[in-house]
């Protein structure tokens, strides 16, 4: 039996457990796939799985690996009792053993966190820290205290303000104008890139920081976690994005011409909704956590890319392939990938060894990608 | 001084000296480039060059023509006083003998051009043969009667019944099922397809044949030498086209989840025009003959694919650039580094020695770049 990828409770924190209604799959899917083996001929719906996506990224790990003096080690603090959580760290570990990293999990108490967390941020031999949330219930806000304890040159997850407000502003280094030191992009939204880029959805052929010119993509989730800079990473790189949630839709847009340097948030009102979005949509994303909601295929374009980043299937497997040009069922391993991808990054911004730069507010608008 | 590129006479041929009303370019678009190097960014639409993007085909040419044992030689026939005619037949010349190619161009009356065509497609010192059209007045329809006289094995234009009807019918072989020759396809329709692979339009993680799977394009011209194969071409590699002239709308398409082996064509009523096709394509492509007929542009999807492939500029220059991600102002070197490829193919599809396979009816869905 498989085991099942676990999710990341940080994501589960600060989203609803069920944030859509069900939508009932239309009744002619059915037909369809019931007659396909018969009369239909099969759909020409392209499937990859988040393993094969996550190879070139490991391999790109395991070379920037190898011109190391030394084994980066990430450190892993769990402070709940949480089995996902724990899931989550196992494959954390697992796959950073795997790829040549070390890797040690601290089981700390809630009430000595904080100050675990800042005996290894002054702690040489340790490269990179991440931290298992939830850790204090979610009201109390004091996870995301937590998270700004975390030293910024060990911040592996990007959850500390200044890589946060970076990505935001489209601000893609740490010492402007020099440009040596990446800033790091929070995992699952730059796993979503890492996947659009591997789909060539991204145009190569287009500058850096451009090569989402003229796409249209429905990020449905807007979570501080991941919808909401999974959106404003796309738009930045210069794609429209339909940003949706139960509150409403959201456009990010650098505007006509992406003009502007980084994207604009445009709220819609009410009369506006997904039914809105889907149809003109050339990619879909959807991150819903439970298993209630499902993503209404009838408004999707013909030929669209739709990617699941929920645990569960956000889009029903044999009708999607119907519609869909390309379906990405999960990218749970992209998003391990991009975590040793952050902690290698963090390793050579470390030994460039220069102080970071403080308080760069300039753009430069490179591409996510390098 | 250029020269400046001339018109395929054949294309001028079957095509309304002027097909649409002139559409005025919105004021807007004259406020914004005025006042662009003052106060607004510059935009960021990306101009390709047909050059450029002839380089590619030319050097594949050349690693072709390498492995030959004899030089090909395109014998054109020009028999008319047409001053384009004589422009492209030179235009024609020039290109093939830089490239390693012999061309020998034969002046003739049009009373003997059909014996001299059957001269040259017994003589086995010649490889292709071109004709300059129009040769005889467009209603007697004798211009294409001349066209089937060209043996196919010679056919350097794609303009054989057989060639034309293995590309309605998305038939990419001339001897199925062995499928060793190629078919040969029209030169300008087939460089569009070229450069649209080039502007990673066609997306190559698909499979070879469904590469504009999800790809909305308007096609404005349906002439039959042109408009209508590419139209065509571009549904059979799984686009949905809206194919655009002055009798109205068709819709060429492969059905949702392109099941269908090649297209089909819905033709729209009157009430559905190009102004509900712009809006939702992701490349406008327009071929039509003279200099009054300007694109829409405030009818354009911000950030589409804008390609002319008529001789006169059928985008509003600086205002394109103000809404597209990709212009490209003129294929010309295209189409004679295609015409070139279709050459080089014949002479390949000689020397395989092999009788070509008569009435191969089935589909072979490979790709029209290979």
């Amino acid at each position: 039996t498989r085991v099942k990828f676990p999710v990341c409770p940080a994501t589960r924190t600060y989203t609803q457990p069920i944030r859509f209604q069900s939508v009932p799959t239309p009744t002619n899917f059915g037909h369809t796939i019931s007659t396909m083996a018969s009369k239909e001929p099969a759909p020409n719906c392209k499937v990859f799985l988040a393993g094969t996506i996550a190879k070139g990224l490991l391999a790109e790990v395991a070379e920037g690996l190898s011109k190391l003096d030394t084994k980066p080690k990430l450190v892993g603090f769990l402070a709940n009792d949480d089995p996902a959580a724990r899931m989550y760290a196992d494959w954390s570990a697992k796959t950073c053993i795997e790829n040549g990293f070390d890797f040690d999990l601290r089981i700390v108490g809630k009430e000595e966190i904080e100050e675990r967390i800042l005996a290894a941020n002054t702690d040489s031999t340790i490269h990179g820290i991440i931290v298992y949330y939830p850790i204090f219930p979610r009201p109390s806000g004091q996870d995301r205290y937590i998270q700004q304890i975390v030293a910024l040159e060990k911040d592996v997850e990007g959850l500390s303000h200044r890589y946060v407000f970076n990505m935001y502003q489209n601000i893609r280094f740490l010492d402007l104008p020099t440009n040596s030191l990446k800033s790091i992009l929070p995992c699952t939204p730059l796993a979503v890139v890492k996947v659009l880029e591997y789909l060539q959805i991204y145009n190569s052929i287009l500058p850096y920081g451009n090569r989402l010119f003229g796409k249209t993509i429905t990020v449905i989730n807007r979570s501080e976690v991941v919808g909401r800079p999974l959106a404003a990473l796309l738009a930045n790189d210069g794609a429209k994005v339909f940003s949706v949630d139960l509150d409403g839709v959201q456009i990010f847009t650098r505007g006509q011409g992406i003009k502007k340097s980084h994207h604009e948030v445009h709220v819609q009102d009410e009369s506006f909704t997904i039914k809105d979005c889907l149809p003109i949509s050339d990619v879909v994303i959807s991150g819903v956590p439970g298993d209630k909601y499902k993503v209404d295929l009838s408004l999707v374009r013909d030929g669209a890319v739709c990617v699941n980043f929920s645990s569960e299937k956000n889009f029903d497997s044999p009708a999607v392939k119907e519609k869909a040009s390309i379906y990405i069922p999960a990218i749970g391993k992209v998003t391990i990938a991009v975590l040793l991808r952050n902690l290698l990054r963090l390793v050579q911004n470390q030994n460039a060894g220069k102080k970071v730069v403080e308080g760069g507010q300039e753009t430069s608008n490179g591409s996510v990608s390098n």
